[in-house]
């Protein structure tokens, strides 16, 4: 368990790297960290994510009021608290505006082919969400109802938002949409998919259980059995009409 | 408010940072720091932005004539002058031919499409000036009608020019126009975009409104409405047939 | 002849390199050295390329047994085995996911088309390998028929492995894989193929012997005559259909 | 003018950012500068050009006889030879394989279209060499009749060979190239080009001359009227069919 003075300098490398990969630009983007129940250190609204210090950090609590810090809170902090009450599981999140992935948020295609199997063990599948003004409650509608079902999203006209049990997990599923994305794009440009089927699918549920088995974190959600939801991070709607999620779905069913 | 020592340092620090992002080649681009009045600190022509040092830069006065400096003054100085008569709010430019949105500008296409909403908070559109050969009162005639309005600007066949309150400012509008032509340029190999209407326009507005009250420097141009012109850096003609600004103005109007 | 603990230095190098470059995302990819007939030295699974310490190899048997190391081997073992197995030239293994010869592998599509005259010599072409279910025998029956025949090798909705008489030698070939992959999307993306013909590929198969007569390290498979298979190294059916090889064995059987 | 020790330490630099920036991958590319009449500074064959020292380097004649220098002369130094025999204003020559550039160079199409001012005042336009297997009489045949009107030259199914005054020249005009492709790739992607007209060619010839008139430099060969040949480094056939020089070429004549 690390301090909060090791969780600041965390947000400032993993702000820095973001910066330096092209995942941001200008004072895009936002870093944050779960450090107890009510307590959530962000970054600040208005500052290059390339540049930040450790004291240039905020502190809300769960309903987005500032406890601590000089700068101002950002005006997407509502989307990270979302996530922080649908998923007790997670610990640290990152939105960015990776071109690739942006490109597809922008071109409203959602990154749900199975075309490379490290990623659907990884992630399963990226949805779109529908767009949302940031800033607003419509931002967060728009992401409710699929934040329990995957670790990251594409949002429509905006960016990605990618989370997981520690920042550094978080940091590296948003490696791997912009991974992803570039990989999918490639197959457009050549005109051609060659994603995976159903059979391999379900094998893949398999290795990835016993991948995942041996691993501290607990699985990504989009892969498991969306049917009855259990605590208020278990929602159904969201995976519906997701394919890979319903091809790996079928084999849990089966058992 | 920074010396002029510190100021030739920043040149040279985003120079640098020009080049190796792969926004120049060879000795392309140049930026400048208005020092005072009418005292303009400007790289010099003929060198890598790579390799300068604070020494190697040249001062002009308002009409470019050579007050300080060894080296020879660059031909594209009169496009800085333009913007420093029309914008008396700026006080950083930065020109160069980024990859990507330089392509653009070759290809005869703006950035005005409203793809990615931050971007529409933070720059509004990206207009296309008409090409206009490099170091002849044609190039700032080209750009003249849209420097009230915008930003940052393409140029035609040629490369980006943008500008703000210091040389921060102004590197990050050119690193958001090249962030977001990569993100427009991936909606095109995908085949399809999905732009924002003109309800989700007006709703950023406000959400820009609110965002850059609470910042220290002035809001860009060009969701203003730019009907009556206010000054000599309020003109009329350009933004007429930009969508986004169009939509954004609506609202004002209706106000 | 480099110690074991140089080894170790090797892979956290090219691990880093790897991840830099954007070979990989997550914890994607891994890497090996043969370290005498019984022993193999390798990345463990489930950590991050780019972050790798001596100490964290595993060292397994031919087998793929742990003989030591405080980390898990790598559920991707079973290929390193195979191609050490199948190729007793090779003391080097890299497995990594580089986007655009990924991109390649997820749109089904081999990169075969003699497009650039070094990437002949070097590697003649780089074949497409079936999917098979990582961390399971599918995957090293798959590879299997290529491995005698190609020093790098395209694997379904996957990625890439490559390897050679070092670790050098394999992360070099890693790197003209996707070097050549940029530079065939290109093609795609102009629309137009300008490969070269039998008579183009017959002169190569001369400068090739030239060119590797001088060198200390063995030549690559795919430009020799496959047909007489001597010793367990050399399998005929693989590269039957391979134009790049087909027109180049033509050279051998007329000599 | 610089020493032979600085010579190589310069070969050294341009070759590390050669791979730094992935203009070559594995053992490709070659750099050299001219000593005195009679000997070449040269890269090695078979090393990664990111990992040489200065010691590395070898010292042929005019005619490519090894002079000093414990490694292989390249296999390529017949290129380099023709260019300083063509070009007694050529020090230094940098070869590579970019990948965009040598993209357009495996899809057969020359980068001739006046797209980018900049790159129409650096360098003229940058045509396409048929094919000639390396090592061979048939390369530098194909290049002999391009080398006086160009600076940088695409080589089918190659890569890009630049030339000028010095290596940094060389080396500024190779990143041009690059810089250009990828430019002119996005119009392709985007599906359109906006060439400059033969008005504005015409306009920028003048502005060249006022440019280039105050730098120690030669002006580059593809602007000038090529009709009368003077010295064994003017030759006529070349540039007949390239639209930039004709357009330019007119305006020489008609004055």
């Amino acid at each position: 368990m690390a301090t909060e003075r090791q969780y600041r300098e965390q947000i400032v490398r993993y702000g820095r790297t973001l910066h330096e990969r092209g995942f941001v630009a200008a004072t895009d983007g936002n870093l944050s960290v779960r450090l107890d129940q009510n307590r959530i250190l962000s970054t600040p609204t208005c500052m290059s994510k390339g540049e930040m210090r450790p004291a240039d950090m905020v502190i809300v609590d769960i309903e987005g009021r500032l406890l601590s810090g000089r700068r101002k809170v950002s005006s997407e902090i509502g989307m990270h608290l979302l996530i922080y009450r649908l998923r007790p599981d997670v610990q640290g999140i990152v939105h960015a505006h990776p071109t690739t992935a942006t490109g597809f948020a922008a071109a409203g295609v959602a990154l749900n082919q199975p075309l490379v199997c490290e990623v659907v063990i990884g992630l399963g599948s990226i949805p779109l969400a529908k767009y949302g003004t940031p800033g607003t409650p419509e931002l967060t509608e728009a992401l409710e109802p699929l934040v329990p079902h995957y670790d990251a999203i594409l949002m429509s006209n905006h960016g990605v938002v990618a989370y997981g049990t520690d920042l550094s997990q978080a940091f590296m599923k948003m490696e791997t949409v912009e991974h992803f994305a570039r990989i999918a794009l490639v197959t457009h440009q050549l005109g051609h998919q060659q994603p995976l089927g159903a059979a391999e699918l379900e094998k893949l549920a398999v290795v990835r259980e016993k991948y995942l088995g041996g691993s501290q974190s607990e699985p990504p959600i989009p892969l498991r059995s969306p049917a009855p939801a259990n605590g208020n991070h278990r929602k159904k709607a969201a995976a519906e009409s997701d394919p890979v999620a319903e091809a790996l779905r079928r084999r849990r069913v089966s058992q």
